[in-house]
């Protein structure tokens, strides 16, 4: 299952990748076959970069059979229980949950022709910055850490909550042959994963954490791109956000747990001292211990 | 349950806006009590809003207290299952799931910690360009505005699934006594669904669309900025990406569905006839009919 969940977040990269070189530069479906062929020549080397340099050149009455296509994708499950059970472990699996999301809102285009006609987007599209091709393989490739990164945590999470004891490593290897997601990649999580067996994150691997420093101006720029055009980037810009959660020590969730106990006696821990606190906001102001 | 998940995206945006103006700005518990206040004068006046500025006033031994409360969000699950009824309906809806997931990041606290020392921010940390307070209100109004079309959407939905047959607009009203999402906001909701009661989304009411058009441009320099300093905003920037992806009459999902049918035959539509075809991509190349 999971499995297929990471392929959903694949191939929404890839779409994004798609949009943004086809929205923002007006590349023909001929020219981003040939990118993609290059892509599958490098790191993004995978059975999925691959097929779609060969739906990219497919020709249909002697215009790409890839205009002619109907924009609306469906699904058939495995990725909507993906999001689920993440939701249920407790796991932040957001680039396969947008990506699921961003499949829904694709199967609605009768909602979206309309919606076009009334709402607004950016009033004067900026010129897209020269390199934005290399640009997007790096935001591509870093996105794809992130989603396998989540989806491994969610592996990790799952075989602890059910006493799987799952070789996460050895997993990564099965993945190699025959599958979907089959790709270059799967070897680098092989070896995070020999480097260090209970890594909590696929992004701390030596590797990954490198590719993801390496990738992140690039990565940054193409969202800031999208943002400027108007180009939905649910993924991509997904997936910088967790990593930049993740790397925070210290984030904004300490004003949430000061409004829970304001409206809800939810209570909240400290950073100097043990315990659980609850402030009496409507009464004396003071803070109370309560555990 | 619906009620609960857009409570917590409304908490998420405000955690972001929080972070936002601490962290690119500066600025301390005080100042930033002071802006919520002043926000709470305007469209965003709400009971969040106002317990806000309550909370961030609040002084413990001569500090703010927000400032010795620890960054771990908790939750009760409403959010949750709100997130899952969604998958199980097909709508989607990302700013309330964002919010969740950014929860469930925060109270990974040890693992943020660890890898605040390992995974790279950007390098030179962009100056904040002036403004950016007011061009915060705009992105924390207008990413409401997505949050609540996608709840109630959800709601529609469920209506139509359960057939509830739900009064929209008169659920909005309810929401206004007592409830923890009280708001002026509200009135504006009852009014969308009085001048159309089958609105496809409350984002295409013209008030809302005329806000959403109001906003964009401030609502994307503040993703831009995010993106820039390494600040995560996973709600500004999901809501966004699904404003945009819902004005979009044509998106990639062509692509996925060319993929799709590449490797597990399954099928795409065409624009330009009926039925479901399936390109014989590894044999003769030739397109067929299959319904």
């Amino acid at each position: 299952m999971v499995h297929n969940g990471i392929e959903y977040a694949d191939i929404q990269l890839i779409a994004e990748s798609y949009d943004l070189m086809r929205s923002a530069l007006g590349l023909s479906a001929e020219e981003l076959a040939s990118i993609f062929r290059d892509w599958n020549n490098g790191r993004l080397q995978s059975y999925l970069i691959e097929i779609t340099s060969h739906v990219l050149a497919k020709r249909d009455d002697g215009r790409p059979l890839v205009d002619a296509i109907e924009d609306e994708a469906e699904q058939k499950g495995t990725g909507r229980w993906t999001s689920q059970s993440a939701l249920d472990l407790g796991v932040p699996l957001t680039g396969i949950t947008e990506a699921v999301f961003a499949r829904v809102l694709s199967s609605q285009k009768a909602r979206r022709v309309k919606a076009s006609g009334v709402l607004a987007g950016p009033a004067a599209s900026e010129k897209a910055p020269s390199g934005l091709v290399d640009d997007v393989q790096d935001a591509l490739y870093a996105s794809k850490i992130v989603a396998y990164a989540q989806g491994f945590e969610h592996l990790a999470a799952g075989s602890k909550e059910h006493g799987w004891n799952l070789d996460l490593g050895a997993l990564a290897t099965i993945w190699r042959g025959g599958c979907i997601i089959r790709a270059k990649f799967l070897d680098r999580i092989k070896e995070a994963y020999e480097e260090s067996s209970d890594l909590p994150s696929l992004m701390l691997a030596t590797f990954f954490k490198d590719a993801l420093a390496d990738a992140q101006p690039a990565w940054r720029r193409v969202v800031k791109t999208a943002v400027d055009q108007g180009i939905p980037i649910p993924a991509f810009a997904s997936s910088l956000a967790y990593y930049d959660g993740y790397r925070r020590a210290r984030g904004p969730a300490n004003l949430i747990q000061g409004l829970r106990d304001y409206f809800g006696a939810h209570t909240y821990h400290r950073v100097d001292r043990d315990g659980a606190y609850h402030t009496r906001w409507a009464q004396d102001g003071n803070e109370v211990r309560t555990d």
